[in-house]
């Protein structure tokens, strides 16, 4: 999807994500990618496979190069953590052992906090095929696992990267059902305008003899104004509905005898023909 | 990442994914295969520009065969969505229009709560390239859009699917903290536990000298206490430090002089050697 604005101010402040022995340069080029549409952008690599830099890589990241070109490599997982305080160990197993286990939600927000009052911190990700080794996940304080369909649990790297930084960016905001961006503020119609419209339809469909026999109209009246008040409109979204009711109302379609202005002509008009009623 | 288990049933329930115009049978296969992680199984393609079925796309779908079996080819939106009653539009960039634009956590509380009451329901995702047309959007409900780094927003299609089949699954998890599986249950420990630990080790190091001069005695103790106090441990965690501390304390390494047997024998010890002391 479109939409990128390099303009604006490029993020790149929080946890490290630490990749464990990845094979593909292409998977390491979709983790860069993934980090970067969510803000993060310090990746470390233990033990590439294939080596580092990588082209495929740089490829993959979809000119995510300010997160490939910082990419650093260690020798051990050991080295690859050195710095930092807090480390979490990603993982779709059962482990058996002391680490408590969160969710991605617990996890980011506990990275947040930590990262709020200056603690470096970073998130380890498995190789491939086999994931983190029990003695990769033993150098981490906490496990982060994602609430997967039980009977398809298999991630890859990018998607799992893609997922804790997400959540790593959903941590900064404080309303989750906030958006970056809206539908044009429009006022809320008032309830005036709301009626103005509600006469000008029935004026155009009592013209027609919609409102046939006399004695239903009030039950076709309440059902009418039940569908158009479900929704609340705003004052453009009314303009529209009326300027259609009108175009209806007044001009008949080429060919048509034009019944309507017949009919608002003569006030009270002929009620030989009940076709408007559906 | 491995942890499948196939024993479990297959959820299969829930928003049908709509691709409008997909290019890459790799792109439709990891879209496959994000759906089945997250238990979404109905793919709808509009017109996929390399025709289908696509062995590309099964073999990027790592075994989400289900998916790809049961997905349907129409050859415009209208057609596809026909049968739905309400659908989202995802897409990052801003659309004048009278739509309203949600969070993908609303959105997924939104399609649950849909699935609940027994609508059916879409979700539309745009080409790769240039995403939904308006024209796609103005058959949508409502606007779904993430909350990527505005400098650096492309999301392909499969990372945006992943993300909505994620909040989908999330949405039906009352708890967003809990985990599908956790550490094995431990007791917490009683206080008694934990200053019989305390004593156990207090005792080793004080036949150690450690609480040297006598003065200090009280200020070592509550540093050291302090330091022990801080996790709340669990009792086989007390049985783990507890070993630890038998075993420092009764044994010497090979070839060093066994103070400490010295020193428990004695009851009381000398007092010539601080180095236990840090």
């Amino acid at each position: 999807m479109a939409g990128t604005n390099s303009e604006r101010v490029m993020l790149a402040e929080g946890p490290a994500i630490i990749l464990v022995e990845p094979q593909l340069g292409e998977n390491i080029g979709m983790v860069a990618r993934a980090m970067a549409n969510f803000g993060l952008a310090e990746l470390r690599l233990v033990n590439p496979r294939d080596g580092w830099p990588s082209e495929k890589a740089r490829s993959a990241a979809a000119k995510a190069d300010h997160v490939i070109d910082g990419t650093k490599v260690f020798e051990t997982l050991e080295e690859a953590i050195a710095d930092l305080n807090f480390v979490y160990a990603t993982t779709a197993r059962h482990r058996d052992g002391f680490k408590p286990v969160r969710s991605p939600v617990t996890a980011a927000k506990t990275l947040r906090t930590k990262f709020r009052s200056g603690e470096k911190t970073g998130i380890l990700f498995g190789r491939e095929k086999s994931g983190l080794s029990n003695e990769d996940v033993a150098l981490a304080d906490e496990i982060v696992t994602f609430p997967v369909n039980p009977a398809f649990a298999s991630l890859n790297i990018a998607q799992a990267v893609l997922l804790m930084s997400y959540e790593w960016m959903k941590s900064d905001i404080e309303d989750l059902h906030a958006v970056p961006f809206d539908a044009p503020e429009q006022p809320a119609a008032t309830k005036d305008q709301v009626i103005g419209m509600f006469e000008h339809l029935e004026q155009a469909l009592e013209a027609r003899n919609y409102f046939h026999p006399p004695h239903k109209k009030p039950k076709l009246v309440e059902n009418l104004r039940a569908v158009f008040t479900r929704r609340a409109f705003t004052t453009p979204e009314i303009h529209v509905i009326r300027g259609v009711i009108t175009s209806l109302d007044r001009f008949s379609r080429p060919g048509q005898i034009s019944k309507s202005e017949k009919a608002v002509a003569a006030e009270e008009g002929s009620d030989d023909d009940g076709s408007g009623k559906q």
